[in-house]
């Protein structure tokens, strides 16, 4: 029998048993349901806790299952049977902000919003912002790569990070990166455990980079659509224009009336899709002429300039709003930008000639798509129904040269798929890495790669 | 003994095995000298190529150096006594340009430059260009990870490459990255080998990410300082401001000398360094205003509008002006941008201590610095002498939180000095995914990491 007690001894965190916290600790946001409670929970107060907590798991052959804030939509977080969850959400302290070098230094544990706030008081701004930004901690972010609303201006989350504290699968601390602007010294560690999903290690602390907090008016447009392949016309229109928005999101009609729903807001829409994209620079007022024009020439029956926060908050709150309506069965394909019309239309046909409805909302000028299916009737029939009607839509994206997963990643829910996107080759690459850092198999195992 | 007639049947390339050839593809830019001449030199004409030149190798455990058009300066390319040259120079097709997605896909020989002018056709511009970018290779540009002029503002190659195609150790060719803005399906293994400088795998292909050409009047500025580090403030104050600019160089008295004396240009200094500033968007005579402003503020002498294109070119034949006073032996670190005056402060001293002048030219904006040191006397003791003054700059820079390399790579010149710069967990991180990629050890053994 194994116990917890000799790990107990060596931490600054707790070891948490208690069958309800247990519970609590065993899921994340998605429909990925846990096997089975798993044997404790760390919640880790520094990096040698974590460290603590791997060597203790590789002694005892324990499955280790890694957790910021549980926000994920991919089961990656979700707890092995008589596994050991590792749970960053303690460690959660800003160690400093280096406005000279636009950098902040966050344990892994910090809530994503928490850093953009620390850092407005110097005029700067963390970036990326997923919709979760309020819940999920940086280590998610950064474990995930996640996008956000901004992300199509600033790039996604790997693009925002600078370095990293990661503890191995052996309980060796290492750290990536540098605070220089270029370095080319050994391979870019940081990339590579970036969107790793807790496979290779555990992220304890990173180094993020700020930019200034956009100087200008911003200025933000809903643009009404006829279909949402038109709107998708004219996010590829904008996309290759000169101008760059700091938003460009996407909202078909069902996803209005479900939001609208849960969280009123006066949004409405007669057409089959909205558009919302914000500018916010020296020229925001000619930027958004542009993309208005844009817009129009792709087919919009209306652009009218509108409140942002409004705007946006719908968005943000979309995916709150659909899992109110019952379980969400949702996906999250990208692809290229210039096939956003197609998928449009490959979406209308699937949901024609199955008769369901599609709830769509997107990153739209990141060519990101988040269809759903919501499943109300809790059978398996009913969930197996909703898996098929993903696949179909997975499978489309991928024809059009697109991906799997945007930036929700692969977890434990598209495991399974990973070999229609990835060749034997390519897989077998990933595979050695993953060996190489973890050839005992405990962190995360059989998810992600 | 090894013949090379086996792996010659099986190629659309050729072998060359002539001696002024073996001579010619044997050593790269830098000082480092090749340990005697390899057995021969592929030059490949496709991936299949590539693949078979690794596995003759494999089979004959034969080490292999990579080479592009052997501009490097770290070494990376010279060849191995008694090793196999793969040359990727003919493998120069630009296979596509995809407007609607802004991207390219070129093979791994094409010429840097080619691939902008390329893209300038749809309106577009491949953004990284080396100070070489005429003569270099995307390829050896992907394997160090080039920086740039343009880098300030777009980032380095790392952040313009969408995709790969690589050939590994044992031959077997895999795929890398997506045509998609996001994915976060599998490791990112693009960046894994951006920067890998040959040691992982060869890469044959690339996709590549286009920008529009910036568009608005291009305005540069000259400023003179009365010290590299009072220039170096500017800088500081500049990138921490809001505006942007699009090339930010600076270049101390003794390079404009030396520069003016190989190409002139009328460029002269009356300070102890100047710094040229480029603006290219829809106020840039407004931002010039403001780095102006902050140039002056920071002591600078005399500030004024100038002929862009003849100050960039001066900046770009640096490295071969000095190149044509004798052996440079120049390094390459890079510091947090908040550094820069003490790091020229540092040169400064380590001058004035060792009596020795220390040509510096820097992609400033990026806080990139190439300090050099001229060895007109071919002695081993001048060499020497050389090297410790190099080392005495790494350490400093070092010792600001900065890098033994911003751009050039490690190379076989800076492998010694790795462990200054990685702690044994981190590099051992390195190792592990060496060994998973290359058990062998036959790709660019010894260099690199
Ligand atoms: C309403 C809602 C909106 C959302 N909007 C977005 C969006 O716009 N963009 C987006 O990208 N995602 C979005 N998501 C998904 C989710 O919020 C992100 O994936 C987020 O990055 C997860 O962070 P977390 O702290 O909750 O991680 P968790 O859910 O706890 O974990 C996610 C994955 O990361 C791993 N992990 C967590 N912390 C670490 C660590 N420190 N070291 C190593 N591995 C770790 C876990 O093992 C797991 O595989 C949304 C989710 C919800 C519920
Ligand atoms: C005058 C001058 C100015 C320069 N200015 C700059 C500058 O501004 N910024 C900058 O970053 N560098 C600069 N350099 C250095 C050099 O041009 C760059 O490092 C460039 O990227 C090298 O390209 P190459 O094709 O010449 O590569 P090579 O010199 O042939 O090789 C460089 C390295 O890459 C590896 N390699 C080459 N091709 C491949 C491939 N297809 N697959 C795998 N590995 C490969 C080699 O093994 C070697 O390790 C300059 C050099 C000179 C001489």
């Amino acid at each position: 029998m194994i116990t917890t007690k000799e790990l107990a001894a060596e931490l600054a965190g707790r070891i948490l048993t208690d069958p309800a916290e247990l519970v609590r600790y065993s899921t994340d946001a998605s429909r990925a349901a846990p096997q089975g409670l798993p044997l404790a929970v760390l919640t880790a107060r520094s990096t040698e806790d974590v460290a603590a907590g791997v060597r203790w798991a590789g002694r005892n052959n324990i499955p280790v299952s890694v957790r910021g804030a549980g926000t994920g939509l991919a089961g990656g977080a979700v707890a092995y049977a008589e596994g050991l969850v590792i749970s960053l959400a303690e460690m959660d302290t800003i160690l400093s902000i280096d406005p000279g070098n636009r950098l902040a230094e966050v344990q892994a544990g910090v809530i994503t919003a928490d850093i953009d706030a620390a850092a407005a008081e110097f005029g700067l701004m963390y970036a990326p912002d997923p919709a979760s930004y309020r819940q999920s901690t940086i280590g998610g972010n950064i474990a995930t790569n996640a996008g956000g609303l901004r992300c199509v201006k600033y790039g996604v989350t790997t693009d925002s990070v600078a370095g990293l504290e990661v503890v191995l699968a052996d309980g060796e601390i290492i750290r990536t990166g540098s605070t220089t602007r270029k370095n080319v010294v050994g391979y870019d560690l940081t990339s590579l455990f970036v969107g790793s999903e807790g496979t290779l290690g555990i992220v304890t602390a990173a180094t993020v980079r700020l930019v200034p907090r956009p100087a200008g008016k911003a200025v933000t447009f809903r643009a009404t659509f006829p279909s949402a392949s038109s709107a998708g016309r004219a996010v590829t229109a904008i996309m290759n224009s000169s101008v760059v928005p700091e938003v460009l999101e996407l909202m078909d009609r069902a996803s209005v009336e479900i939001v609208e729903k849960f969280h009123p807001t006066g949004l409405s829409t007669d057409g089959a899709a909205i558009l919302v994209g914000q500018f916010i620079s020296v020229s925001s007022e000619e930027d958004a002429a542009v993309a208005a024009w844009l817009c129009r020439e792709a087919g919009a029956t209306d652009v009218e300039q509108a409140e942002g926060d409004v705007l946006l908050e719908a968005r943000r709150v979309s995916g709150k709003a659909l899992d109110a309506r019952g379980l969400r069965a949702s996906c999250d394909v990208a692809v290229p930008i210039a096939r956003l019309a197609d998928m449009f239309e490959a979406l209308e046909k699937i949901s024609a000639d199955e008769g369901v409805a599609i709830p769509t909302f997107a990153h739209a000028g990141d060519g990101n798509l988040h269809p759903s299916v919501v499943i109300t009737d809790e059978s398996a029939g009913a969930y197996a129904a909703a898996e098929r009607i993903l696949d179909l839509i997975t499978d489309r994206a991928l024809s059009l040269g697109g991906t799997l997963s945007g930036e929700h990643g692969v977890g434990s829910l598209k495991f399974g798929s990973l070999t229609k996107q990835l060749d034997p080759a390519t897989r077998a690459a990933h595979q050695r890495i993953k060996h190489a850092f973890d050839p005992q198999g405990i962190l995360t195992p059989g998810r992600g790669v």
